[in-house]
């Protein structure tokens, strides 16, 4: 049997549960100095993004306002690219995103890194985590390398991930790479921030897959075969062919861009380039066609949504008569003793009158 | 821009509404006798089935009570198949769905044909609202065949699907076979009320996927191409092999089952008997592993938790405090004035004040 606790309550971030509002009027006087913050967040200054982005990951009730305030004022960056990047342990993740963050910076980009790591909270960050894996980029003044976003669950992540995304434009940085493993639900959160979905690929398409969700390959913008190298760049043209023929059987995507499979080898810095190309060429049409513009208003129409959902789920979730009759409720539902419809029925009444 | 109403929340069925309550308090004595109904219906009485249906769509007061006291009577049946099936217009579902149907009651079941329209509130039943091009299966005793559910949404017909199945079943049909076209957002809702997804295709693959959307394929159990019949069988195993490898380069399913790619000639009869004894063997399969059971248990309480969501959701948007409020924030969030996370907190505040 199914445990009550199966149906997941995203966790709401703090400052939308109930008694947010009366803590925030309690308020004691500010001691962060937010126009200052501001002013050094859009000098560029690496240290005043760290402390903006600290501020609103803070779960303490005087910087509530304080992190309120400060995105507030930032002005949405229409002239900057979001993309990304999945791919199974293994695919060689952060050397491909070392290899292209260095050739973005190269050609005049600021590159932030940003993760969301749904597993990061169990494991301290098993992606980004450790920085020394990209020794290189790490160094470079136009880089800023960020580890997973905290937070209890997902969409707790994704609210502080777009937050953190805005803070990072504000500092200047023009090209955001987000990173995720491609194991869950992630991948669509991901998509939900991201103008552009690269799926990291190795040859011998087939076991290398067993790790990547169904509906992936077909959310992605861009398929790269990664570790095209030495002997193994026969068998990445081999994937490359058959990829481009799978991908010609699926339905056409809503957007304008046709999916494309490239190879690569982040090892050698081959191939790089090309898929770079492909990148900043989509960008170039979509901004024109107005497919960029319309894409990020969706963005944050949806993000709005969910935030909602999550807030109005919580609270219902909370309240201390639902709480006290879900688990029977929940097991009436599941041996078939009541429909769906009489349980939230019950449920409703119970939170109504509570 | 988008529209201040872009966000589109499903109407509530009406049962959810605040005053639903009070509003069966208010009732009068019922004029339905649900025990005779129970017992008619029970005994495989159409007639009885089709009031039933009735009852559970009415929007009168008076009949919530009956609606919920008649489907809280009904056990679950674990001894059914749901099938759902999809297609673009054109594919010969209807064709399709007669033969396989006339095929299943040759074999003993009795077979309920239902739609999941979204299309059909506009055009009044664009799918199965023609019994006449089901001649031959409308004629058989052991057939049940009704157009798409009422309401005004896709949640609120999936709703009533959901209520429209088990009684169905509770009148004895034990192969419920649940149509819809490969258009939208409806093959996620007939997925979530079915055991086995079947997705009727042509042979050519290319032009016939224009109207399929992404990640239907990869969502189907079985994909059959239909009309292999005359010069169209060459073309159709050619189809079939293309498909088969597209499909081992898909990331494998969360079930037991490979999907599988068979041809058909729904018009010659032929192929249909394969595609019955692979839909049979499956359901053997999966009611013997457990996977039968466990995903109906999930779909109850996915149907519950989204019940919950579209409830708490249509209260809040339609708080008048929230109402009054709504198109501004939208605007201000499009414009990018104020960040999601203000414009959840500005409502939510609005809304627990209220």
């Amino acid at each position: 049997m199914l445990r009550a606790n199966s149906i997941v309550v995203d966790a709401i971030p703090d400052f939308l549960s109930s008694d947010a509002a009366q803590r925030i009027k309690d308020l004691r006087k500010s001691k962060i100095d937010v126009q200052q913050l501001q002013t050094d967040l859009r000098s560029g200054d690496r240290a005043a993004l760290s402390r903006c982005i600290t501020l609103i990951e803070s779960s303490l009730p005087e910087h509530k306002l304080e992190a309120a305030q400060l995105l507030n004022t930032l002005e949405p960056k229409q002239n900057t690219l979001r993309l990304g990047i999945t791919g199974v342990p293994g695919v060689g993740k952060s050397t491909f995103i070392e290899a292209f963050g260095l050739y973005a910076i190269s050609k005049g980009y600021k590159v932030a890194v940003l993760a969301v790591d749904p597993s990061s909270q169990l494991t301290r960050g098993s992606i980004l985590g450790d920085k020394t894996r990209m020794e290189e980029l790490v160094k470079s003044e136009s880089a800023f390398i960020r580890p997973s976003a905290s937070g209890t669950t997902l969409g707790g992540v994704a609210a502080s991930t777009r937050e953190i995304i805005a803070l990072c434009e504000a500092a200047g940085y023009n090209f955001i790479i987000i990173e995720t493993v491609g194991v869950g639900q992630s991948e669509t959160t991901v998509a939900d921030l991201t103008d552009f979905f690269l799926l990291l690929h190795l040859a011998g398409a087939g076991d290398e897959l067993q790790g990547i969700k169904r509906g992936i390959m077909e959310m992605a913008d861009l398929i790269v075969i990664n570790k095209a190298d030495g002997a193994n760049v026969k068998p990445a043209k081999r994937a490359q062919a058959q990829l481009k023929s799978a991908l010609s059987l699926f339905p056409p995507k809503t957007n304008f861009y046709e999916s494309k499979v490239l190879t690569a080898s982040a090892l050698e810095h081959s191939g790089i380039s090309d898929v770079f190309d492909e990148i900043t060429t989509y960008f170039e049409q979509a901004k024109e066609n107005g497919h960029f513009e319309g894409h990020r208003k969706k963005q944050v129409l949806k993000a709005f949504q969910s935030m909602i959902e999550q807030a109005l789920l919580f609270d219902f979730t909370n309240n201390p008569n639902v709480k006290a009759k879900w688990e029977t409720v929940v097991v009436d539902l599941e041996t078939g003793k009541i429909t769906p419809r009489t349980a939230v029925q019950q449920l409703l009444e119970l939170y109504r009158n509570a």
